[in-house]
């Protein structure tokens, strides 16, 4: 818990969510935003006070502005507040702390990056709940105080996160590659539907949904981060680019040519890199890959069928893993997954059976 | 319902699957394969029987089989069997017309493409209800019999599948742009991972998790698609290599330079024609669009959780649309994620927040 007030400058989805939450736990927060009216919707929504005219100082500042505008925030801050503990929120790193590299207060100054974004943003967003289960980083410097670090890490749980230290710019190359070249690979790609006509469309299932659901953000927000994390984005665009035109390359030749030699090799070799390559991402729970089962279920897409099974799996009282629900276009029937342990899947289907649900077991296990 | 029997010829996930279903109608079906131990294998799950040794004409012969031996397998099938209509499965169909142009017997060739795919293959994942909901392509030529049309129709009604008409290009065409193209993304997209530290990838959330689903997909299976539908598939990879060399372009400039005016127009660029593309996707029975309001639950990751909080949805009898649940790595709380009219948003979320669960709307509406 922190002793004195929280200032937090900005009231979007985070700043604002972080208020909420520190509020329920009784800490004082005060609320800050270059635009009057969004602090006091913020203030509205209970995120935080209006900062009293009187002389005060916050024990900790939060800077939750888009991440352009961060390193000037948070230098404005260190003046103003000669003892204060400032942080930002912002989703890079490296480009804030270069910009305070000269700063005389920089010491007082630790990066975090809570990793809970959506695609809504704004404080009419915000929960209390936003940050719950997710890593957040915190990004020490050689100068950075121990006691800094563990104040810092106190914030992360007290919204229920988990803290991470790592340095600031191995945590931009890794959102480069995990978060900001994904964001930008589904927009590429879910600009290619624009000249599509309806009826091609009208095909689309649910890999294409998956695939260009990121592309539904904020143009403004995503412009400020890739801008502030050129450095580390560029190479890996750069290396889907190329390997993207070596393909295209590939495939322009095969459809000139009644033979086509090394058509097979360059997509097998596309597909398999990318086969191995996903299966480098960690399990659920970040441990030993765990195995489920899936079970299928069909459901009819009537009022009340899927409250339905929910009360009836309830009933059964198997352990779900987790659970989908995948419908395509025109689809009268929706197609619930429910992954559970290898040991309950058929006990599973045949209780769902037995109540007459269409329930199967699938072809394999997966992580 | 069919007359004579069907002779399905290759027993792989749609074979099987086809046959499966076909033997639940009570359609006598025969079922063949070029491995002896694979037609094994699908006629012990049910999915047809062997061949009789005597003379015998099937009425409908299915071919099963990958998609660069699809009209090979069509025109020996079409002089086999002088009387029988011909059908396919393959998911490209302009190559297999192509190939089989100069054909005396194609009028009684009509292909088919049931969109039913999965991340896994072979007999062993068939299901007489994977056709269940989805789309089945028929695609008529100027000279196809609409009685052959007719009964192609009732084979995919039989399945419960959605017959569509759509002719062979235009098929090939909306299939690379729904289809090929996304799984190669996905598969360009994961290869960046197999360079990436552990410690990066522990940072991955469902985004990354969501845009690399794809990538699981059969190398060989993949590598005969693309391999036929090239010429529909070349134009939307080299419009795409082409943006994303652009776009790394733009970053990598940025990143050497201090100032860098082009970029934030070149990314806003890209993230605004992707939100443009994405919202052009039909909503979820194709029609106009629907709108559903989130509530998201939090769910502790303990045994039984899960199936309580369904038991209690169920109880709360509020009819839910949409379910999805998301965890991040090392994450102790799921976030259920469950859409429901706007109207009744509220209500659920009192009856839940009533039953002590953690339950709060998301900020907007969404498709």
């Amino acid at each position: 818990m922190h002793a004195g007030p929280v200032l937090i400058i900005g009231s979007g989805l985070l700043g604002a969510s972080l208020g909420l939450r520190l509020r329920l736990r009784d800490i004082p927060v005060y609320l800050e935003d270059a635009s009057p009216l969004a602090a006091a919707l913020a203030r509205d929504l209970g995120a935080g006070e209006e900062p009293p005219e009187d002389a005060w100082e916050p024990s900790l500042v939060v800077v939750a502005v888009p991440p352009d505008v961060t390193a000037q925030v948070v230098s404005a801050a260190l003046e103003r507040f000669p003892a204060a503990l400032v942080t930002d929120v912002a989703s890079v790193k490296a480009a804030v702390e270069d910009r305070l590299a000269a700063h005389p207060q920089r010491a007082r100054y630790v990066g975090c990056h809570p990793m809970a974004g959506r695609e809504r943003s704004g404080a009419i967003a915000a929960d209390a709940d936003l940050f719950e289960g997710r890593p957040w980083v915190i990004c020490p410097r050689p100068e950075t105080r121990e006691e800094d670090i563990a104040r810092l890490r106190t914030l992360a749980l007290d919204c229920g996160a988990m803290p991470i230290l790592v340095e600031a710019s191995a945590h931009d190359r890794a959102v480069a590659l995990v978060s900001h070249v994904p964001q930008l690979v589904s927009s590429l790609l879910a600009g290619t539907l624009n000249d599509a006509a309806a009826t091609e469309l009208s095909l689309a299932g649910q890999g294409l949904r998956d695939m260009t659901r990121l592309a539904h953000s904020d143009p403004q927000l995503w412009t400020a981060i890739i801008a502030c994390n050129c450095a580390a984005v560029a190479p890996v665009l750069r290396d889907i680019a190329e390997r993207t035109a070596h393909l295209a390359t590939a495939l322009e030749e095969a459809a000139g040519a009644a033979q086509a030699p090394g058509l097979a090799r360059a997509v097998a070799a596309v597909v398999a890199a990318g086969g191995r390559g996903v299966a480098r991402i960690p399990g659920k729970h970040g441990g030993a890959p765990q195995r489920y089962t899936d079970v299928t279920v069909l459901v009819p897409d009537r009022p009340g069928e899927l409250g339905r099974l929910f009360t009836e799996v309830g009933e059964i009282g198997v352990n779900i893993e987790d659970f989908s629900l995948e419908h395509s276009v025109a689809q009268k029937v929706g197609r619930a997954r429910l992954s559970v342990s290898p040991a309950a899947a058929r006990d599973l289907t045949a209780a769902l059976a037995a109540r007459r649900w269409q329930a199967f077991i699938e072809g394999g296990e997966h992580e």
